[in-house]
């Protein structure tokens, strides 16, 4: 069975070296000491490793059942649920006037990081209540709040997110899912909703549903879709649980992964359902929390990386096949262990650069959110805007093909379920294609957000890079990062030029690169966090660092990603630069 | 339900336009008029399209069950085998003498792919025998040929190979399963094996295994190990099935996908077995037709792509989501296809053309290999065996890629496991894994073929590209070609010159760049293939083809490769020259 523990130097070292959060203007950081932090990421560290990680192969294995409309959840989450709760640990972002701990959002992703690493599955029961809660926290009513929010925070409640139908999903301007306007205020929402993930299953007492629906009489398209809160069971004045609404789950979907969570078919027959939000504004509503969602996704893909990666290593060690080429390294014993081999090197060395690279990018990203809300920062909410459809899209696409390569290191035990390095890799296939497909996350990058607010935003990010390269530029220390990060940033702005020169003519040739923009972006970002952690590295050795072989590899893994992984910018600019006119070139018939 | 129409009229283009099969001087292919092999390729396609490629999801829902020692195949699979058995579709390449029709191993390798993409899990019951087979034929004395070979042609008996055991995959030296010789000439085989495919299972009449085992007192390590014909029923004089042999099924695997293939660990306990080929040369005897397992494995990677597109191109041009950017094409629609947007189209061109570059490669490998074996061309079986690794490691980490890009084109409904999609990139993955890791297929290009016979094959190939090119650098129609083949072979020659360098001094150095090196002589070979085809196209054109659109549509895809694909060769070069030391710099606790 694999194994999680959780990676928590490396977590605090970004904490507390690389971002150094106790330093940070933003409200409520200061709060954030070494010591304070350490005891969360200790403790959260043990009940994702003890508790959740155990019941990872479990879920996968047993899945969600339904039947008479009521759902299981497989042996043993319910009581690893209720410790998370008890633990207060469904909170620890959540607003302290509903019962949370109020920490940043940041400590909240560090948490959330280890919850999907032991257990994705389970992490989703959390994570889409969460996100129900931060709707309701920022366009519920007062009452709305003080009914749900309470209850949401301790998730003795859940929440789920009710957007895609049969028919529709990207293109939510399709949908169909109706509300009729009530004498008393409220609606009756009827229709089929389908994907809804923890739609029904039996950790809570009540399920809180935000549906999208058109209201009796709305303009057509998206610009007609509002927000509805729909309770599982009513809620009295008393606070307590009521009458079953008209809701129920139809079906639970077989999937590739993510069994241990119930993928529901919702079917809504005349439930009550009430605003939240303004009529019309329901994808204002359901987004105001996109930055939040995407930016948590782009960490699943981190998540899945790293537990299939220590699981690849343990294995790498263990395992003993062949010959080192320079001679024997276990003499002894009847052949050498995996790890010798360069190409098992090079796989575990992949990994581990993309894992350390990527927590770096999303805690960076997540401290942007903070400092967006927190202290209301322009620049980091324009900033954050920008870079989340990079977090979402290039760390679920790389994430997903490292655990490829995690389970590509046990051969043919990977492909067979006993170790569960197959589980890693369909767990993390779903990373790519929910909250929003890569290819929109492309689309919005390209199509979107580089334009936003007059270019200002990537211009700023431009500024970032270069004024950490003119700073450091002759430091002899840093130059096998500073001299790849400039290629690589000079790669990405000309990729931008091409599009600003071309896509004025013809919008397709800037959409016909845009998944390689968002790649190459990716890459600029790690080489960015890559050359900060470098940095920091070197200072601490310079320093006389209490654990100078922590920093020494640090520098050796970053220089791994920047000969290694950094290069692909080149051929991303290739491909953007070649146009729309051989993507584009052929009749759909051809196909 | 995903379906598969086989995509005769590109094998037929390849067969006869590109390989001019007809006109090679090779023993049989006389035979192989455009007539013949359309009307070979006409009817593969039927039964494949029609029989068994509607059993695939079956086969991936039911899998095999287990009870009592008999193995249970799904639904429908053994009335498919027999219909495929009756016609004759088992032996086409088999020896005449023995009841094949001596078809060439090209047009073997033609309806294995439609075999594959049909139904992967399936077409494994029959390769294995043809695995096992061809073993035999080479190896077996008169005797055991006549008593085993023709029953095999007909899959009226299977085959299989037996190497792996718990401790032991790519080390097959530290092999433990005994072979204790018997008064009678025979032996007594005892031993687990595991990861045996098509171990057990109800589908034949006999299973005949091929089992590696150490003599009592064998040398130690992969000198002493020798290959024995061990059959499930022993075979009576009269060539009729007798008593039970001493080997069983112990458990059945689960695994990520193939399940309609039963996957088993096989318990040999005084197994009667008879010696096949030199003691102590099993290794020998079991990889006589290494390139052929090899070669075919990377056309899996193909198939699954194949078929996995075709999917991806019907949803993409039904599904009716968003607006294409210059302006709706479906106006009267509530939205456009999925087709109509960029990145979608980037996507299907990326399968569509590794498709038809990987059918060209696999094809002309076939066909070298024909040429080895059938005109003893010694020139044909040092390049086919050069390319072998990069035919099966290449081909098939591409090939999984692009199922994962046609899952992603169905967005959630690629993910649940109704469409099929899921399963496409579950049964790709083993591709990956089996038949020697692609890990191991890089070491045996860097660390074996590069230098075999002195380096003789990689310069006759670096040959065949150069005359190519010298042959075509004044077609201004082929210059999209042309140019970017050059540059990628000279990043070939430039990483092939660095290992000749680097290696000589560290060995690390070279196979820390093998992966690389592997991906970037896939490219290679892909770019020629493409620029071949182009040139067949463009005379076509020139010389008033009957279906121009078929060629125009070939260059444009052509092009696609060139322009899209072809760039990864620098980001491999420059990979490859970053040499060791960041890939072999950690101490393994560091991992």
């Amino acid at each position: 069975m694999p194994s999680y523990i959780a990676p928590t130097k490396d977590m605090q070292f970004i904490l507390q070296e690389l971002l150094e959060v106790e330093n940070q203007e933003i409200e409520g950081y200061d709060d954030l000491s070494a010591d304070f932090t350490s005891a969360v990421l200790e403790e959260a560290g043990k009940i994702t490793g003890e508790v959740l990680a155990p019941l990872n192969v479990v879920g996968d294995k047993e899945g969600c059942t339904l039947e008479n409309g009521v759902v299981r959840t497989p042996t043993g989450f319910k009581e690893a649920f209720n410790e998370l709760c008890d633990g207060g640990w469904t909170g620890i972002a959540a607003d302290p006037e509903y019962g949370g701990q109020g920490m940043p959002y940041l400590m909240g992703t560090a948490v959330s990081e280890m919850l999907s690493s032991s257990n994705q599955a389970f992490a989703m029961y959390q994570g889409l209540t969460n996100g129900a809660y931060a709707s309701i926290h920022a366009h519920g009513s007062a009452e709305q709040k003080a009914t749900y929010l309470p209850n949401m925070t301790t998730c003795k409640w859940t929440g789920t997110m009710n957007l895609t139908e049969p028919h529709c999903g990207t293109d939510l301007g399709l949908m169909r899912t109706k509300a009729e306007p009530q004498a008393d205020g409220s609606y009756k929402i009827s229709g089929q909703k389908i994907f809804i993930s923890a739609g029904e299953h039996d950790m809570s007492d009540n399920i809180i549903h935000l549906v999208l629906a058109r209201i009796t009489g709305a303009p057509d398209g998206i610009k007609g879709v509002s927000l509805f809160i729909v309770p599982k069971f009513m809620v009295n004045e008393d606070g307590s649980e009521g009458a079953r609404n008209g809701v129920s789950c139809g079906a639970i979907e077989e999937k590739m992964g993510i069994h241990g969570n119930s993928t529901c078919v919702m079917n809504y027959d005349e439930a009550t359902g009430y605003l939240l939000g303004d009529e019309h504004k329901g994808m204002r509503a359901m987004f105001t929390m996109m930055n939040h969602a995407r930016l948590g996704v782009g960490m699943q893909g981190l998540a899945q990386a790293e537990a299939a990666y220590q699981n690849a290593v343990i294995y790498a060690k263990d395992r003993l096949q062949g010959r080192a080429v320079t001679g024997p390294e276990n003499p002894d014993g009847p052949a050498d262990p995996l790890i010798v081999h360069p190409d098992i090197r090079r796989s575990l060395m992949d990994q581990k650069s993309f894992c350390e690279g990527a927590r770096a990018f999303t805690y960076w990203g997540a401290m942007m959110i903070d400092k967006a809300h927190r202290s209301n920062d322009k620049d980091a909410d324009g900033l954050i805007s920008l870079l989340t459809p990079v977090i979402k899209g290039f760390i679920t696409d790389k994430g997903y093909d490292m655990t490829v390569q995690a389970q590509q290191v046990y051969g043919g035990h990977g492909y067979i379920e006993e170790h569960g390095m197959s589980q890693f890799t369909r767990d993390a296939r779903i990373a790519m294609i929910y909250e929003g497909a890569n290819g929109v996350q492309a689309l919005d990058l390209v199509g979107r957000k580089l334009g936003t607010d007059g270019g200002k935003h990537v211009m700023a990010f431009f500024e970032l890079v270069k004024s950490f390269i003119s700073q450091n530029k002759d430091n002899e220390a840093l130059a096998d990062f500073i001299d790849p990060l400039k290629q690589a940033s000079k790669d990405l702005q000309a990729a931008g030029m091409f599009f600003m020169q071309e896509g004025m003519k013809n919008p397709n040739a800037a959409l016909a690169g845009s998944n390689d923009f968002m790649h190459l972006f990716g890459h600029v970002c790690f080489g960015l966090m890559w050359a900060r952690m470098a940095k920091v590295a070197t200072e601490a050795l310079d320093g006389n660092a209490d654990d100078p072989e922590f920093y020494k590899n640090k520098l050796i893994t970053g220089r791994y990603y920047m000969a290694r992984q950094l290069p692909a910018t080149g051929m991303l600019l290739a491909r953007i630069q070649s146009g729309a006119d051989t993507v584009m070139g052929l009749d759909a018939d051809a196909f």
